[in-house]
Parts: C-alpha cells; structure tokens; sequence
C-alpha cells in the first residue's frame, strides 16, 4: 500500500501543509482576489493526502492508472496549483502562480480541465464535482471489471465543501454512488461551518454523515488538521467497499490569526497586515512565492514514488495479454471502422426505408455502433424504454458485476450528465445517457461543462417537440433546441429520419473534443434520405434533400420530424407550379463552420422558409433576410395527440405551402 | 380538528377510494395514454387525506386559508381530476374526465396551474411540486407569524414518488423544510418501488426515512392500504412541529389484479380485459365515467365541511382588525405607489448620477421597493452580499421567527426557484431571489415552470458577463441570456444603468402573470440617463437613449453594460463625422411587443449593430438584415481581469466604431 511509508515526518508534512498556505495567500494577494479560506482549511487534509496516498506521476499527467483528484470546491483552486507546482508538473512554474487570475495563465480562477496538468475536470459549478468524480470512480471499476488489478487499480479522492453538499445534484451523486457501491471513492468534506452569508446554521440543519450514511456510505469524521487522524481516516476508507465521507471539521482560513474560522477569509485577499500575522503564526518565514528546498523535496517524493509506481503499472502493461485491447479501449474510437459500419447500414435503410421514429432509429443505430465499439457505455435517466438507449445484449452495470456496459442512473439527469462527464473524463469509456428533451433543463449545467471542457459525451434527447403529443407542455421542448443551440462547443443534432440519426452518431461518437445532443422524436417518421451514399451528408450540418428543376422558387429549410413537412409543402406547391428546394438541416454547428459559398448554394438566393415545431430563436444564421419566413412553435405547447397539436399550432404543409406563395409574391 | 368526524365509515372511504381507481382506469382508457399506476396505488390515502383531513372550498377555490395539495407525481393528475370532479368544482364535469389530454380540455397529461381550479402548482418535471410545496408551507407560516391563527392556518400536503426523492431539487427542499422547520408540511411518499425501467432497486439503495430523519423531519410508515394507519399517520404529523415524511407502501396499480405492483400499469393504458378484472376484483360494478350518487355525496361532503370552515373564516376576517392590511397583502402591488415611488427614486438618480453596478443600483431600488410594497420577501442562494438582496432592515426569516422579510435559501439556486414559484402561488407574498447568472442554468427547470404557470416570480442574476472578471468561464454567463430570453412568458431584463434598473423593478413587480429575470453587473457602470422623466421607457423594451442630428448613419444598439460602450462609440464617430444613434433595449420581449412602426422608428433604417458581451442569438428581432452587424463573444469566456477580458475579447468602442464605418461604407 502506498501509506507504508517506513516513517512519516509529521513536523515536514506540517510545513508542506503550510507551503500550500503561503502560496495560496500570496497569490490571492497578488491577484487581489480569490478565495484563501478553503486552500488554507484544507491543506492539512491536502498534505496527508497527497503526501501518504496519492499515486500520481506528474511526468505523465494522463497515465490511465493515476488516482484521480477532484477539487469539487473549485473557488479553492490555489490548493490545486500551489500542490501542483510543487509537485513538478512542469507547466506549473512559480510565474503562472504570480500570475494567477490573469490573462492567459493556466491558473484560472477555477480550475480548468486542458489549461493545466493535473487537473482532472472543471469545478466551480457547485456540486458537479462529487458527481463528475462519481463518474470516474465507477469507470475505474467498470475498467478494473474489464482488465483487473493489475491495469486498473486506483481511487478517486474529492474534497468538497458545504456548498457541494446543499446543491441537488450532491444528493443525486451520493445516492447513485452508494447503490453502486463505489468503494474507490472517498469525498473528503472541508465541514468548516462556514457560507458566503455567514455560518451554515443560516440555512441547513442536516446531519450529513446520517446523510450519507442513509445512502449507503461509509461515514467517518475528523478533526481536519490532526493529520494523523486525517491518514488514519482515509486508510479506514480504503479498507472499506463502500465509498466513504471523511467530515474534515477545519477551521477556514486556517492560519490567519485574525480572520480564520469567519466567512471574511472565504473570497477576498486577507491583505497585508493578515498575511503577515498568518506568516508569523504558522512560523512560516519564506517570502512570497517562495518554497525552501527541503518542503519542495518533501512534495517531490510523492512524484517520485509515482513514477515508480508507473515505472511497474508500465511493465505490467507491457508484458499483460490485454495490452492491445486495454489500449484501444484508451484510444478515439475507431472512425474508420465506425464509417464502414454507418455506411453498410445506411445503405440498408436506403433500401428498407423504415417508417420509424427517430429514438427508434437511433436504438437501430446502436447496434451498429454498440457492435463495432467496444468501448461505448449507454445508459438512461430511467427512461430506457422511451429513450431506446439499450441495444441488444446489453448487460447492466451493476454493484456485484461492473463489466456490463448499461447504466441505470435513476431519475437523475442532471447526475448522469455529470457522471458521463466523469466517465469520459476518465478515459478508456465512450458514454451517451437519455432523457426526455424538455429535461435537458435539468441537465443543463453538467452539458454546459462538458462544453467548456470538451468531453465527448453524447446525450440522447428524446420526445424533441409537441410530437410527443398528450404529456403536455410540461414535457414538450419548444424552447429547448434553442438553448442548446447557444451553449458553445455543443452539437445539437435534429436528425429527419433513420440515416440522419445514424449518421449523427458517427459524427458525435467522433467527436474529439465536443459533446453532442441527439434530439429525437417520439412519433415515427418516413425515411426522406432514399438513396445510398459514402458521404455522411449530416456532416455538412445541411444540405439539399430535394432540388428544384429549373431555379428555385422558394427554398424550405426544416430539422427532424418537420423534414416530412417540408416534403409534403414541396408536394403542394409543385401541384401548383411552383418550384421549392427542401433542405435538411440536422446541426446548426457543423453548417455554420461551412464556406460562406456552400452555405449560400445550400440555402440559395430564393425566399426561404424555415419549418421546426419550436421557437424561431437561432434560425438567424439561416433565414436571415427581411423577406424569409418561418413555420414553428410562439409559446408552450398544449396536451392533445400529436396530429391535433400539429394542426392546433398550424404546423402543417398546407401553412407552410401557403407562406411560401406569400413570400414568393411579396418579393415580385 | 378536521378529523374528529363523529364516526368514519371505512367501508364508503374505500368506495371513495375505488371512485378515484375507476375514473383513472376509465379516463387513460379512453384517452389511449396516461397513467394509471399512481392514482390507483394512492388513491387509498388520497381518499383519507380528503374525507378526514383537507379543508378545501370548491365554490371559492382560491380561499386563502385553504388547505394545500400538491401532487408532486404530476403523472398521476388523473388522481387530481377524479377527486376534483367528484368534490364538485363545476369546471371538472365528467365530459372534462372524458376529454382527458385532449385538446383544450382542462385535464391535461399533467396538472396544469390555471387550468382548472384546485390545482395548486403544475407539476409533472418531477422533484420540483416538493420544492414549490415547501414554498407554500414557508409562505403560510410567514403570513400566519403576521396575521395569526384566526386568519392563516392551513397545511400543505404532498404526494410524491420515488422520482420525485431521487432529483436533486428534493434534497435542496427537504434540507430547507427541515432546517426551516415548517411543520405544516406533511408529504407522503408513494413508496411503490417501482420505476419505468423496472424496481427501484435497479437505481437507489437510498434508506428514504433515515434520509429524512437526517435532514430534521418527522418520519412515519405505513401501510398505503390500511386507511386507519394513514389517518393516524397524518394525525400525528400534524402533532409535530417538523415537517413530516408518511411513507406510504402502497402496490403501483392498485387494484389491477394482473397488473399491479409491476412497471406495466406505471404509464399505459390497463387495456380492457384487465380493466374489466379490476372491476370485479374491487367489487366496482358501475360504468365507465359513472359514480353513485351515495358516494359523490361522501366526496362532497368533504366540500360541505370546507365551506362551513371557509364561511367561519370569513367572519373572522371580517371582524378582525387586520382585514385591511390582510387583504392589501393578498392584493396585487399597489402600481400606483410603486410608480409614484420609483419616479420619485429616478429623479433623484437623474440628479446624482451615481455610478454604480446595477447590482448595487438594484439594491438602491429594492430600498424603495421594500419601503413601498409590505409582502416583498427577499432572499439569495447564499450570495447576499454579491447579489445586493438585501434592504436595510430586513429581518432574517428562521425557524424561531417567520415575521422577518429575507430568506436564505442557502446553496440551492433550483430549490429556491421553485419555493419562490411555490411563495407566490401561496398568495399574500411577493418573492424575489438571487444568485449568479450563470447558475440560472440550475435553477432553469422551475424559472421555466414559473413561465409555463404565470407566476410573478422575480430572480435576480447578477455577474452577468465576462465583466465578473476573474473567477473565469464557468461564471462567466455568456449563453445565459439567450436561453432565458428563449423561455416564453419570461420577461428579460438587461438594464443600463440605476434608472433603468429602478424601472425593470417597477415592471418586474407589477407583472400579472409573467417572472422576470434581472440581469446585474458586477461592475461599475455610468449612468446614461441624465434626464428625470414621467414615463418608465424600460417598458418600451428599447429606446433611443441618444438621436442623431440629421439622419442617422449608423445605429448601435445595446443593453446592460455594453451601453457604456455604445455611447462611447457614438463619440468617437462623432469625432469622425458619423451620426450615430444610440439605442438602449433593456427588455427584447417588451420590445417585439410594440408596434412594428414604433420598433422600426426606434431602430431606424441606417445599418444597425448589436452590442451585448454575449452571444448573438436572440437579436434577430433586432438586427435581422444583412448590413447589420454584432459586437459581442463567440464562445466561452477568460480568467482575468474585467478590462482586459473586455479588450481580449474585443468588446470596445473603437471596435464597435471600426464596425459602424464598415457597414456604413458596405451600404454605398
């Protein structure tokens, strides 16, 4: 075990814990501002940790079996720059701390997923942390189930505070982690008692470890700067299957004399005059951003006996029959295998022609790609059965058998889209999860983070519109794409028919750094795509399904099931003599990142029409033009069948036909 | 008390009970989708609650000392709409149980707040009708530490199910209700162990009453059959001061002898034969949609009882001597004071001029506001003195004193959304809370129901752009305010400066049946209107902040804190001998509101350009030409400072004027 150290040093491991201290002081000072409360309570905890535990090797940040480090309260984020830098990563000179909170530093004011080594995910958003680290602590397992000890065999450590711990989305985490029983994942709770309004007794009476305790975990508490008891605590976690708390009760800011254990330390330099009371207090007499040799020493070891942690995890590699198989589960999944496979049943449905809704065609996709990449997880907000997640032979993932590849993740979206971020974050796993679209709301914030971070995760959006009729306006998106549609480096797909779909998860799935919605409806469409192609026109994010004979009178733009209606207008209007180019447009994204050339070939220089039963909001790239129209959703939907609600809101060929004779008249 | 009916006959509760299983049987049969599941698993307990316990008036469904129900389990509304109709509310005749999810009928998939009386909250996004409940409870106890028992003493009572307790927002509730101690809420939990994907047990292992027990609430279980143990269940929650958890273990579908207690009946139609089997098996003989008249009489007397305690209650009001003041708490805003107040407040900015955040101009206003109106309740998610929520003098609301006006909701944004939907639909108090704008993502889902229901909810969102400054993209709103501007029914305010700020409140706050969302800088910002006047021009939505002598050359276009930078781009065109208009747009959806030629003369013809520090969907209403143009971000933000953010990312006035000469010189 890693903690068998002959002997500890308690008196250099106090001095390495107040290392993180300064650093976090001075450089919450140089920045004027920050949050030293945290990294100062926590150092005592961090010290131990990384100090006794942690089994990392800053030479290779990304080797698959280093534990994991989760900074769920990630306003602390010097704790995780001051050990960073002086465990040697070498993008983590003293000048990017001097520079924390500036331009361009890889020390932001949280910590960044790809700014710096060593950072295992983004934090900051409260709570997303535990769940994001529940995500890596099951995919450890569900890879130790695949290639056993002797590849996979690492823990997944959290220190969260009180705000992690009243969001929602802690309770979702919690819950899902200890059914699963993932023992690998010890949160360490800075229970300092301490909120931006004041002391927790202003808003919460909860007992946490009664909390956790009811939901399967492993409970201890400490006091958070006795060190010894601290080791003692996460040694008796480890011992543990379940995932356990370790309540750390500390004292914020601790080390300022004058300010520590009041909510004054927690967001703002504690200035001068504490600084040098803090320095004085903890005996600490090196000046700022300074670390003496002897402390750096001390943190280095750590890294020392990483790599030779390594050093062995490489050897055993080397010579383990699963190495071929374990290192293509690591790598991007295979595209070109992913392509031929996409192609050959596209071709299929080119031929069959399925009439099915587009959830249906994407579980017909999942075959395909659940066959040919061993590495995807799926999975559902307890909606398997509508989101049509789960292919063939599909086993579950469950606390007693981690080698399925299907996970249940409760009624928990805004959990599950935080654990696949952990999942994929952790490597060697592909995961998509499914829910109803108009829960893309509760999603939302772990979306918006795998945004930012660039995790390829998929999350499969069923019921995508007042399609899924009688439910009501509670559960039909009308503003839901549009949302999505804002968020940064997200994909949003809105495929037409089972090809569409098809081809929207090899892009997604391929992805190398964007996560992707598949919006899908409930009720079936007919194939519009009828012929067979190599090209995967959806990359071209839209295209023109049907052109005109002659020039064009009007050009009808739709998405999803509203391609159909779009068809059906053509139909109308060619009755009428008059000439209507359809184009199918499945991702906004990919069309916008198109030549300005193509874009306007595709959308052509006629009146355009655009068709989508939701609100017109980010239809500007593409119909663009005084004299366009637009066929959709004003406000929320009602409860009725589909067909009634579609005529209801005046979605239908014949509206769309007839805007388009007006406009065609209105540009004469 | 309710209860102490002289003698309860079980056997006519349990042909209520049957009443309840037969009409959701009937009406999901007939409207070929719903769900049956729950309204049979709980119609048992439903019908003690209301025979025993509930005092409701359905000749005045809005009394304000009603009891409370929430079904939490929307799915369920069948529950609601049997017990509806058979109470007599006379717009739930059976032709509406007939009509079920048809179109414009009242009985929706889910319960719909303004379809029909005697439905409390929509519900149906599961977790949220807890949280919205919890708000009911806080507001009766708050208006009952302000008018006393005679006037307010009523309970709110909950059905949820296990979906409800897995989402995250029931543990943001259940921390609060128990911290709060609001022993007026009692929820009983459908403890069926099923879910759609099969048992409970595929996703939670969660002990749900030590759970409870942790987070301070009374905890019961029963037997969801055995009506004796329910009653005393409720009974002795209402004997104690915390809220109270009933778990009810009850068999999902009831009464369907082949198909209860398993996922099948959850959100299907049972079918006819199995219909038929019920039937015979609960001993039910009468026809689909028929009720003897022996037991409608029992349903209503449940409403004679009401009626008699409402009628009581009238007296009292009307001797009391609070009548004035509690009926001016009921009453919407005084519009009148709050205009006369507000313009005395901007007459004064107008001569100060003060310079200011509009979060720190928002609190200014709210010290008018909170002077003006006696039932705005305050509150933050733990960021008071970020958010400026807080007026001089508001007492904290606690367990041990409900007479104060500021709630802190503690780190829960979501939970707080819903418990001030759940405030204001109470009546008698007007909620407003904030938080970051960025973290309106968490709480989106109840902003969103808020919307759908037409509740005056006002959240207010500060650090509402890159120009927060250092904590960096994941605070940094940037997609924010166009995904809130995409929620129909949700006003958006981006005010300018502390007048515009003022009258985003006024607006806010006299809203009949929309939320609003404020969106409030961290940073300082000058005060662009220098004239006093009558007329609140943010209700314009836009306005020409500064006109051009002669014809415009040029339009900028700008909200919030970007008009800072649009008038100082309009002076350096000036220097360069281009007209620029300057146009101020608080509101967008007050703005598409106006006349098309008001808007057009706001706008004006000359090339328009948007600048926002944020993404530029959403300004097609105002910016929709070619010419056109937009300063703002094209994805996620940057750590660093306020003013190098806003020159990184090239939000400037020298840039916005290179722009203007641009598309001046593009136009001729």
């Amino acid at each position: 075990m890693m903690n068998q150290m002959a002997r500890i040093d308690t008196g250099q491991e106090a001095q390495m814990a107040n290392a993180i201290r300064a650093l976090a002081m001075d450089a919450v000072e140089a920045a004027k501002s920050g949050h030293p409360g945290a990294p100062m309570g926590m150092a005592d905890v961090a010290a131990v940790l990384f100090n006794r535990f942690m089994k990392i090797d800053p030479a290779d940040a990304s080797w698959p079996d280093r534990d994991r480090f989760v900074m769920s309260a990630g306003h602390g984020s010097m704790l995780v720059y001051a050990i960073n830098h002086m465990l040697g990563y070498d993008d983590m000179d003293m000048d990017q701390l001097r520079s924390f909170r500036q331009l361009g530093a890889r020390t932001a004011g949280h910590p960044e997923y790809g700014h710096a080594k060593g950072i295992e995910t983004t934090t900051g958003p409260l709570g997303q942390g535990i769940a994001t680290a529940v995500g890596m602590a099951l995919a450890e397992r569900m890879m130790n189930a695949r290639f056993g000890d002797d590849l996979v065999d690492h823990w997944t450590y959290v220190i969260s505070g009180d705000g992690c711990l009243m969001e929602g989305i802690s309770h979702e985490a919690i819950d899902f982690a200890g059914h699963q029983q993932l023992g690998r994942l010890i949160l360490m709770w800075d229970d300092n008692g301490i909120t931006i309004d004041g002391g927790t007794d202003l808003s919460t009476s909860t007992d946490q470890q009664a909390r956790f305790a009811a939901a399967g975990w492993h409970v201890q508490a400490v006091d958070g700067h006795d060190r010894e008891a601290v080791a003692a605590a996460i040694e008796a976690a480890r011992e543990d299957d379940r995932p356990s708390l370790i309540a750390c009760k500390t004292v914020i800011g601790y080390g300022a004399p004058n300010k520590q254990g009041s909510h004054d330390v927690h967001g703002a330099p504690l200035g001068a005059d504490e600084i040098a009371a803090a320095r004085a207090h903890l005996g600490w007499s090196h000046p700022p951003f300074e670390i003496p040799q002897d402390i750096l020493d001390s943190w280095r070891s750590v890294s020392a006996r990483g790599a030779e942690a390594r050093s062995a995890w490489q050897k055993r590699l080397e010579t383990s029959p699963d190495q071929g198989r374990f290192n293509a589960m690591l790598a991007a999944p295979d595209a070109a295998a992913l392509r031929s496979a996409i192609r050959d049943h596209t071709a299929k449905l080119a031929a069959d022609r399925p009439k099915v809704a587009t959830r249906k065609a994407s579980e017909m996709a999942l075959e395909v790609v659940n066959a040919t990449l061993p590495n995807t997880v799926g999975g559902s907000a307890d909606l398997t059965g509508s989101n049509n997640t789960r292919s063939k032979g599909m086993a579950s993932v469950t606390p007693g058998d981690r080698s399925g590849r299907y996970v249940h993740y409760g009624i928990r979206e805004h959990g599950m889209a935080a654990i696949m971020n952990g999942i994929a974050l952790h490597g060697g796993l592909v995961p998509y999860g499914g829910t109803f679209l108009a829960f893309s709301d509760y999603s939302r914030p772990a979306i918006r983070l795998g945004a930012l971070m660039g995790v390829p995760v998929v999350h499969v959006m069923t019921h995508d519109s007042i399609g899924l009729g009688e439910d009501g306006p509670t559960h039909q998106p009308v503003e839901h794409v549009a949302a999505l549609r804002a968020i940064p480096n997200l994909m949003v797909f809105r495929p037409a028919d089972a090809a569409e779909t098809a081809e929207s998860w090899e892009i997604a799935l391929t992805a190398p750094a964007s996560p992707s919605v598949l919006c899908l409806s409930r009720q079936n469409l007919p194939a519009v795509r009828l012929e067979a192609g190599d090209d995967n026109l959806t990359r071209q994010g839209a295209y023109v399904l049907r052109e005109t004979e002659g020039a064009r009178d009007v050009t009808l733009i739709a998405t999803g099931s509203e391609v159909e209606i779009a068809l059906e207008a053509a139909d109308l209007l060619a009755a009428q003599g008059v000439r209507a180019a359809v184009v199918s447009a499945p991702c906004f994204e990919l069309f916008a990142a198109r030549p300005q050339a193509e874009r306007e070939a595709v959308l052509g220089r006629a009146p355009r029409i655009g068709v989508e039963a939701l609100i017109r909001q980010g239809w500007d790239g593409l119909i663009l033009r005084p004299g366009d129209g637009f066929i959709g959703m004003a406000g929320f939907g009602a409860s009725a069948p589909a067909p009634a609600l579609y005529r209801h809101f005046g979605i239908t060929p014949e509206r769309a036909a007839d805007l388009a004779n007006q406009l065609i008249q209105g540009g004469k």
